[in-house]
């Protein structure tokens, strides 16, 4: 897919909740310069904390891009909110979704990018084919953030070691793999929608060969673990062939998401990403551990971190209290 | 996907040598009762064994389906293959094709599907769409070939497994993950070619709740220690939820096929497939190594399973050659 051309208008309809806007506040969190609106209808209950704006004044002050940024039951747009849609095409913004349903089989919104010329973009269906992964060593270097569960904040590690990198002068790009990261760098992969043959062709496509001192920040996916997806996991990991893994956790998550299995254990966690890494980068090392302790008490929260370093002999952060410098620090220590 | 109808009539159009008709051929040894005949345009250069029919003398034999039994370079049906499908459908046949090209795709094959109201299926493409996977243990018995490398003889395997436990008086099922098994049990589905999330998913569906003495024997796809293809081998795994595994081995390989890549130990092969099957069976075992010892001299293939079996602990047979008798002996015993 080409670059989403930005600035953005963030579309989230009339949601009921924020958890449903949960992709359009992501993209808030990391791209807040990237958007110039919020875009509701009427009844909405979620709120961005953007301007609102209808569709003629975001294309008066410059919109290129609309994004569909809300995740709702069954990723089904409703009718009522086509009209929107088919406004901001009118209006010369290109339209980007993270629903299921395609926005091209939606008759009306396809006549719209027709007449107008402006692109549709589909973030959770892949617009390229990929060929086979190769398993052979690209120049650059690379960091992938696997987790021990979904959900466990492998995209906002990802993207805060992406920040705090470049903040030190490093070249630094995220690597997208969800349709959340793809809005948030206007790039990237979907992986999990992806034909299965081509899981790590994907990954290689994603991250290609750069220069020596380039780090790509690969967002995970999933994890080994996890009996529904733990094959995204690993095609993930042998694409990328990281120098680096960061381990994910969510300490109070009492099993897997989505279904009855138990958390994995820590060491074992890093142990089999590590072993099933060396397959395509025998130098792999885990230079951390990334945890969300949002549901901690704050001094709960560095207590847990500061045992866990402790017992794993690596640096332990929550990215969003208290950032990612030590696991930064280390990842430059251990991949220089 | 329905069950394919038959019996068979095998097209293999003028394909050049017999590697281009091994779809074909993998039938005949297999369900050499399922095929009235084979059809062959002129200049074919394989030969499948059996009697040579038109469409008008299979049809008058019976013929329910017929199967375009190729693997050509790049899956791509050529033109003056489609007057010979055209045929068939309109002689009451349906039609089923191992080929990357759908058969619908091509508008003289739909259009004869329509009016003779015959069925077309594409093996490679699955016809159904599945459930993540969930990972919840389900009745029944069952084993899974895994490999070293990809085409190494886990469908084979697979087959042979079948075939000896329904001799012992055994109920067993071979599900087959790729075409030619899919023609070979008339059913299946090609996990590579189902999106990524799903194909845990689809490893259930293959091999649903069972009654408790009942064996699915599943075949396997691809190979932990394969660059490419690893995230299926490992979603077929959690999905089978296998009691027991094979290793399937070809000792005169010396890369991995297609990548440049060292063969993996065999004993590592064993411990990462037990590891990562303990997640959705923590009973799983291996029973035994299945060997294709065709590139071998005879003397020195009863050799190497001598010394690899006693190496091993375990079996280790060449199931073509000397039958799976003695690995079939080892999983009764471990899974009673």
């Amino acid at each position: 897919m080409a670059d989403l051309a930005r600035p953005y208008l963030l579309f989230i309809g009339d949601v009921q909740d924020d958890l449903a806007a949960k992709t359009a506040a992501g993209i808030v969190d990391w791209r807040r310069d990237w958007c110039l609106g919020q875009l509701r209808l009427p009844g909405c209950k979620a709120d961005l904390g953007l301007p609102d704006l209808d569709i003629a004044a975001a294309a008066a002050q410059g919109a290129r891009t609309m994004i569909v940024g809300v995740a709702n039951a069954g990723g089904v747009m409703p009718d009522h909110w086509v009209a929107t849609i088919v406004a901001a095409l009118d209006a010369g913004m290109d339209v980007a979704s993270g629903l299921h349903t395609r926005l091209g089989a939606i008759p009306a919104i396809a006549d719209a990018a027709a007449r107008s010329g402006r692109t549709l973009t589909d973030v959770r269906h892949p617009m390229q084919s990929f060929a086979t992964g190769k398993g052979t060593r690209r120049a650059g270097k690379r960091v992938l953030t696997v987790g021990t569960d979904c959900s466990v904040g492998k995209k906002y590690t990802a993207l805060a070691i992406e920040r705090e990198l470049r903040l030190r002068g490093h070249d630094a790009d995220f690597r997208a793999t969800g349709q959340t990261g793809i809005f948030i760098s206007g790039r990237g992969v979907a992986v999990d929608a992806v034909v299965a043959d081509f899981i790590a062709g994907a990954a290689e496509w994603l991250s290609p060969a750069a220069e020596p001192d380039h780090w790509d920040v690969v967002e995970g996916q999933g994890s080994l673990f996890h009996p529904s997806f733990a094959g995204v996991s690993l095609g993930l990991l042998h694409g990328s062939q990281p120098d680096a893994i960061v381990l994910c956790h969510e300490p109070t998550r009492a099993a897997m998401r989505g279904v009855p299995a138990p958390l994995p254990d820590l060491q074992a966690c890093i142990e089999l990403n590590l072993a099933c890494g060396r397959l395509t980068n025998p130098a792999v090392v885990c230079v951390g551990l990334s945890v969300n302790t949002s549901k901690l008490m704050r001094a709960a929260a560095r207590d847990y971190l500061a045992r866990l370093g402790e017992r794993m002999g690596m640096p332990a952060v929550d990215p969003i209290a208290y950032g990612v410098g030590p696991l930064v620090d280390n990842l430059l220590k251990l991949v220089p």
